[in-house]
């Protein structure tokens, strides 16, 4: 589907998204005028991926809300130790602030404190004198475990509204979008 | 759902999450064993949300990038942008703040910029001396709309990859999730 001039084309969208335009467009509309129906699957792409991003920060602040109060533990935080329970061997700084998608400057600065409290481990990398990673010690692995079995029961808590079929159809969706994200460039 | 032990529950999910474990569980598994089912179920609910999490980021990592790259605007200006569009009246600094799910600072920050640009105007708020409400002006308003017809085309092209059909279905999955959200105590 090529997107000749997507000025002209999403002007009206914008201005429906803007004002709130309720109703589902889609498929079912019999239009065969070409255009409509290409604003009618932009309209719909934005909406849904308005939905997605208002969903995903809902839940994120809930998380974030409930690891400080639980735990007095920051959501970056939980999220560094969580990618050091995946990889026991341990991490470069470079991956870890690649997976969480964060600068290396605050990874440092995490790294600093949870070695502080004796929770991660610091080690040389053999064949690059500056470079080193962060391994998780038998305690912070038993600190993560504590926080990441009440973090999925909320998690489970937070997902509860929709059935066990629909978790299932709408993972399978998210798992094509996923794949589609990848295809054109790679984004990881 | 009562969830009396989580930290018993989810002890072996978390391990299989962890080590990526592979396969999809779920409601077609024949276990009379509740607390298995019970696990399965939180293992499933912590999946869809790590992916929802992942799409999301990966999605929200590429229009960071294209918006910099082609209108040299940083994301969060964008998004105040896009409020104060649906708001033509104006927000106050609080409003925009919850809205956008950032710290105040940041965002007095980027209105002191596109102020100097004449992009918005700061307006007074009658009945209370301290505060005002921000609002764009045409200029800005045309700016953002030039920015918002491509955000809508990428958006349209990122999402390609589900048929109108599947946007339908995860945009109904998401609102039964978002009002899922809303139910027990109020996020907003």
């Amino acid at each position: 589907m090529a997107i000749k001039d997507p000025m002209k084309q999403t002007k009206n969208t914008v201005r429906l998204i803007a004002s709130g335009g309720s109703g589902d467009s889609g498929d079912s509309r019999d239009s065969a005028d070409v255009e409509s129906r290409l604003t009618d699957d932009h309209h719909q792409s934005l909406k849904l991926w308005l939905r997605m991003l208002s969903c995903t920060n809902l839940v994120e602040a809930e998380i974030r809300s409930r690891m400080r109060t639980e735990f007095g533990v920051t959501l970056p935080r939980f999220d560094l130790m969580a990618q050091l329970d995946r990889h026991p061997a341990g991490l470069r700084m470079g991956e870890l602030s690649k997976r969480l998608m964060v600068t290396g400057g605050s990874i440092t600065g995490i790294t600093d404190q949870l070695e502080q409290e004796g929770l991660v481990l610091r080690d040389a990398v053999p064949d690059d004198r500056r470079a080193y990673s962060v391994r998780l010690t038998p305690a912070g692995r038993r600190a993560f475990k504590r926080m990441a079995s009440v973090h999925e029961s909320w998690i489970t808590e937070l997902m509860g509204s929709l059935s066990g079929a629909e978790r299932n159809t709408m993972y399978a969706l998210l798992s094509s979008m996923k794949r589609g994200l990848r295809a054109p460039e790679p984004l990881e």
